[in-house]
């Protein structure tokens, strides 16, 4: 029986293992960020006299070539230089010959990769700042439209009080607001160097960490070499706040799949983010909602990962670290690509204000209202609620809404009624009656406008 | 402002679009489940006279041409035919002309992705249990040579009583037991046809259900349809399932990287699986026990993405669902990854008999039995207790273990010892008489082992 | 500054340390588990010898008390005595004396420890098992009225094809059977012994394991001590199924809050199960719906907190362990609950029929069946499929449904068109020609509601 | 078979009905925050002339009073009341009578309960980073006292090369700071307002927002009312800054769990953290470490649910929400309590320098040194790793280290090498040179200590 089984495993393992040690097939993607980090480098080792000025104006020159190189596309990675520091390593003696190996000098690949990491991390943060920017934008472009569109405001998913679509739209802009915070706070802890830590407690050469810092565009360096190559909480973080960035997007996909039901038939979603059928006109499958709701899973995934890697680690650096890029380069695609399709979707978004304003109508939302208008009059809350409890139980049994009963229903209810009661009644007097700060009225949210126009200029 | 982000975008868009949309990038790799499927569907066609015999053979001739080129790697996909499904019919179709159109008579993507994913589970659920075997049969090789190699067992990580090291590896060898015994549950689950389903309702044509599944190999087939196009419990079940895996491969390299710490040095892993230093010829890193124990977050995290993307999804279909693929891909890749690697590593490993026995005389885990000798003898278990916790203090304080102290101090402090007391704490007795069923007495561990070599040869 | 942090520390550390040491506050949950295992325990002493008759008499006498004491909530547990365990056996000494110490021989709070949780699970699994099936035969009852009920079946949330309602029940009747097997599946690694696993390596006394396993009801034993004491897979594959029932449950959750909702108004809450409004006579919020798909997320959490306390766990027992705990119970708590509330919300459901039907009679998805038609007599499936297209159109410009073109129309479009297409452009045609095994025809679903019984009374 | 279980489910329906509704079994942590929010409301009613001052003064008269029974213990809850506001309300009537009940003109329980948690969760961040400072503290006084204690620094669990204990405490440190800095961004996004957005869109009561959120400390108010009622992102961020903490601290209990056993020997932890054996009197459980580290699994778990909670939630309030609280509450508890502990530890920990310092002198990790010597003395870096790889295969074969070889031995090898070599292998040189910013050089941590005291004086 082992024979069998030994003879093909041998072959099996080598090629596992291979597969298993190497990076390049994903930690590729730092390619620019390697190269920058050490053209720093080598920048500083000049300075610091601790490579004579031609050495290092040949490793530069060859670091550039390759740079210019790699933009193109036209670097090829091999496996056999497991990862990425290896094999631009290799590509660069191979062109400029042993003066090459210099370039290695005071830094390990500890502090390599994690700069590398650091500087690819603070990239991708700016970009998914703007890319939040931008779909606010799209809010903010369809909400100014939507002002006085009315349509039920839910909790429970049963309608609860109309209000301003507008409104609705810009709970989703403070929502990116505070994604965009976390992500700026965020970056003080992305934007500092690890670069000199060395492999775990610095290097006997005399190096200046503050210029390579400066060099590389950090704010500051880490204050412990132990610290400044274990630490993968920046990552977290970032999976931390993509997590909740896709939690918003999941919940707006919600109701953009919702709303684009023949239930609600709130919405229409442009073609471009959605499937049809040939046979059925009327079939249109919200597929991208759906998608970016399926790839919060992704997220969560991602972020979970990690923290099950870091748990109970001792310090320094252990190999399972070599697990924290696959889920960081995957959650920013997916994040990019999420943001960049919501911000289509909502640019191109249809709006069925009728259908919105109608579904506001057939309901009993308004009840509050004349509870209230009586209650200004000085009747008693209790004694008001019960009035209008029965004009309601009158309504339910013949089929109409409050505002379909005639005067004198309201009349021979109570004399306290007056005609001024429809406009009461009315949808839009409803929502604008709303108007404490944050509130659904109109005037709100005209000013809610300004204060996001404001926000996004900042 | 909005025009310069706007011009950007578009362009932008439009890509994301296509690349989210489309799934052939990765469920390419079912490919030959998908032709397979297709064959099996077309010969039940032809025998229910829903397509003529002629047709059937064209299809089918079409299919084994496309099944044998992908065997030779020579199918390229595009992203135009969004998934792997449209890929092969459009082959077909560019093959053998418009006939080929009729292969998707009486099916849906629904079921035919349903059932791509359900051959492909049982295939790899099948290669996983054997891979565990293997693995197994590695521990089994190694215990058999360890039988009386004794190491210390340790609880909260501190030195608890001395075990066989046969012993601690058959503790392996049955959580792996366990976890061959849920895959075969799962295969329950898995190999079961949901092609027929359609796309959620069932079809009109007189197909034969039972037929395709015979074909398939499947033992059953879902009994309702909406069910069969939107259950993924069997990738669930398979990841929860890997979870545990991957946490017991966490647990052993957790253990070889301590063991081959230079304070633990019990064994040396092999340098296939090491990686070294020139200058430090000491240093051996155990990678690959790091890496593994790392990829447990990977899988973990896969677990959760599916969880996710299913909590709450109406029936039936939904596009969220295409995210169930990769995560089921990457967790089959790692979990026989590292499989084949724990596999070699064990085969490989290099046992240090010396320290581990040397630990295990270091220390007062003895001490036991020297308070159940006086027990035998009649002394209350309390004031024997209290005998042996003054000879340990009298150990401390001169530097030596209770096997070191001479007989005249044994007979100082009770009459009731005799010369085998020294037999008593010799190691070798106190593992070989816990005998218990299960224990570590290494009558048990030969018990042991020819249960676990039956358990294999099953 | 020291001085005063110091100050207020000291105390507070150690009142944090005794509550976080102690168990006893959640594992009292274990109590008539703790006190039958004892009695087993001891029985087997002495039938093998170890204890006199007469000691084993009076420590199974004594427990017997506690157990009838611990049925009527007459016991209190106290924090010293930190676990159920040792608060056991202080009442125990403190009843019969100190006997009563004996009870411990040749046993480890390890295995003790190991034992109760899987007598617990057992119980629970079987419970669970059991609601599982009360479920189910809600879902049948309500099957049985509604076999000729008809609601549009959705993917995408977009109607698709109209459905059997009863079909649709039945789809979560086979979730639920799933369910089911898994959980029968599992008992088989629940129901299997720990004790006489001792504290890791097994004991010296001469135990009976396989007579303890026979009295407290288990199928077997663990085969190796190590295993038995630190495995926790039992709970995890507990909590893995419990993660999938939940998941189930939430899909249903979500469709009962859509079908709730006044867009659809497809059911109708019975109000036990949800909240009112004493304004909004028409508001009724689905609050148990809700609250159980929001409790799924309790439950993955509940999930990955285990997975996370196990991973790179080295042998044998480790404190950490005793967190294995509170995420259990509060699983089943939960389970149980949401369970009972399902049921109860099932059986109670109102069923809106007409609604249902209408929804299905206001769209295009009888289009299908017009193609079919002409295909049938002859009309190769593309031009069909344009006729057809044509008709859509045609009825999307009046605002009109296929089945409302008068038949001149049809016969100005195709010459193929006879009086019959009105029966088969029918709901209720549409319905009964998919009439694949498994399907929505209503054969298919009277042969499935046989099936499903027959399941039931298994 | 109906009847049976029918007879037995109604009953327990009920029963879970009630208990899965209600929340005052756990929200009843919040009775401090839900009267201030009360008293700030009312008070803000009487300012804006929404009640007459005398209502006000007698409702605020009431809610204090029910303020001290609370502080007191004395107030009893209601399941009846389901939830904390309805009890706090009603003990208010009951005490005040009916003008208790116009303590709710102008509000919702959406707002109020939101309100809680914000003021809630500000009150215990703000205790977490004290009592993260406080953990601080203990760090740099352990570092002061060991700033020469030299251990070796670990990668991969092998000795890589000799550090400053100091500088490894320091490490945590730095983690600690970032955790402070992370919960007082937090901040930002937890100190604003919901209190004012009534059940979703705000209120028709000209109510003064700024004036409640000033009265409850708040820096600001949500700009929108939807958001506001409907936002737990503040809870999710504090989850996942937990869930970081707890992942340093897992970190740092498994160094404490690994030095303190046999094999290392580097500390010993105080025995209020351990738990030891009366008959094993070297064995010492490091119980509380390993409990921490366990402690990890619960946070990450907490964040898993309510991450899975919000997942595709529409706006605005569902009951899902309900599940936000338990969650927060015990990763609080958790959280403060770990730290606590940890900081009792670390204060307490017996460090053993010697044993520490022995283990860096057995091995080659000052090797490189070597090297470095050569190539300073202008030998190229190629063959001065040769040479000194050649001294370290003697060392081997000759069962020494690099400091034990005579100066005949290195002469013979190398003219370069000089009697100063001697000084340049010793652990304390090497260490001392490690002087690059950050790094291990005694200079550099000197300097780190005094910023690190800057830090927690800030």
């Amino acid at each position: 029986m082992k024979k069998a089984w030994g003879g093909r495993f041998e072959k099996t393992t080598e090629a596992w293992i291979e597969e298993f040690g190497a990076s390049i097939l994903f930690d590729q993607t730092l390619v620019e960020e390697d190269i920058q980090g050490s053209i720093a480098h080598v920048t500083m080792l000049g300075a610091c006299g601790i490579l004579p000025m031609e050495d290092v104006k040949t490793i530069k020159g060859g670091l550039e070539k390759l740079s210019l190189k790699a933009k193109e596309g036209a670097l090829s990675f091999k496996i056999e230089q497991e990862d990425i520091h290896l094999n631009i390593e290799k590509m660069l003696i191979d062109d400029i010959g042993e003066v090459g190996g210099k370039l290695h000098t005071g830094r390990s690949r500890n502090d390599q990769v994690a700069t590398d990491m650091h500087v690819y991390m603070r990239k991708e943060v700016i970009e998914v700042i703007h890319l939040l920017r931008v779909c606010q934008q799209a809010l903010l472009h369809q909400a100014e439209e939507h002002v006085e569109t009315i349509l039920p405001g839910y909790t429970h998913l049963q309608r609860a009080q109309p209000i301003s679509f507008a409104h609705h739209l810009l709970a989703y802009f403070w929502m990116f607001d505070r994604d965009i915070r976390r992500l700026q706070d965020s970056l003080k802890r992305i934007n500092v160097s690890p670069l000199g830590c060395g492999a775990l407690a610095g290097t006997t050469f005399p190096i200046d960490r503050h210029y390579t810092a400066e060099l590389l565009g950090f704010d500051g360096i880490y204050a412990n070499s132990l610290d400044g190559v274990s630490d993968r909480d920046f990552i977290i973080e970032f999976l931390s706040n993509a997590s909740m960035m896709m939690m918003h997007l999941s919940r707006f996909c919600e109701e953009l799949i919702l709303w684009s039901s023949q239930e609600f038939q709130f919405v229409e979603i442009d073609d471009a983010y959605a499937t049809g059928s040939s046979m059925m006109p009327q079939k249109k499958n919200p597929d991208m909602a759906e998608l970016i709701r399926g790839k919060t899973g992704r997220v969560y995934g991602n972020l979970m990962s990690l923290l099950t890697v870091m748990k109970g680690l001792p310090l320094a650096y252990n190999k399972d670290l070599q697990e924290d890029k696959e889920g960081m380069f995957d959650t920013v695609t997916t994040l990019k690509g999420c943001l960049t399709i919501m911000t289509g979707m909502i640019e191109t978004l249809q709006i069925n204000k009728e259908k919105m304003y109608k579904a506001t109508t057939q309901d009993f939302s308004n009840a509050t209202e004349l509870a209230d208008y009586l209650a200004e009059k000085g009747i008693p809350f209790r004694e008001a609620h019960e009035i209008v409890g029965k004009l309601v139980l009158l309504c339910l049994q013949q089929g109409v809404y409050l505002q379909d009963l005639p005067m004198s229903v309201y009349k021979e209810t109570s004399v306290y009624f007056e005609e001024d009661i429809y406009k009461i009644l009315d949808v839009m007097t409803v929502v604008s009656r709303r108007n404490s700060t944050g509130g659904t009225g109109f005037a709100q949210v005209q000013e809610a406008l300004r204060q996001a126009k404001k926000q996004i200029d900042e």
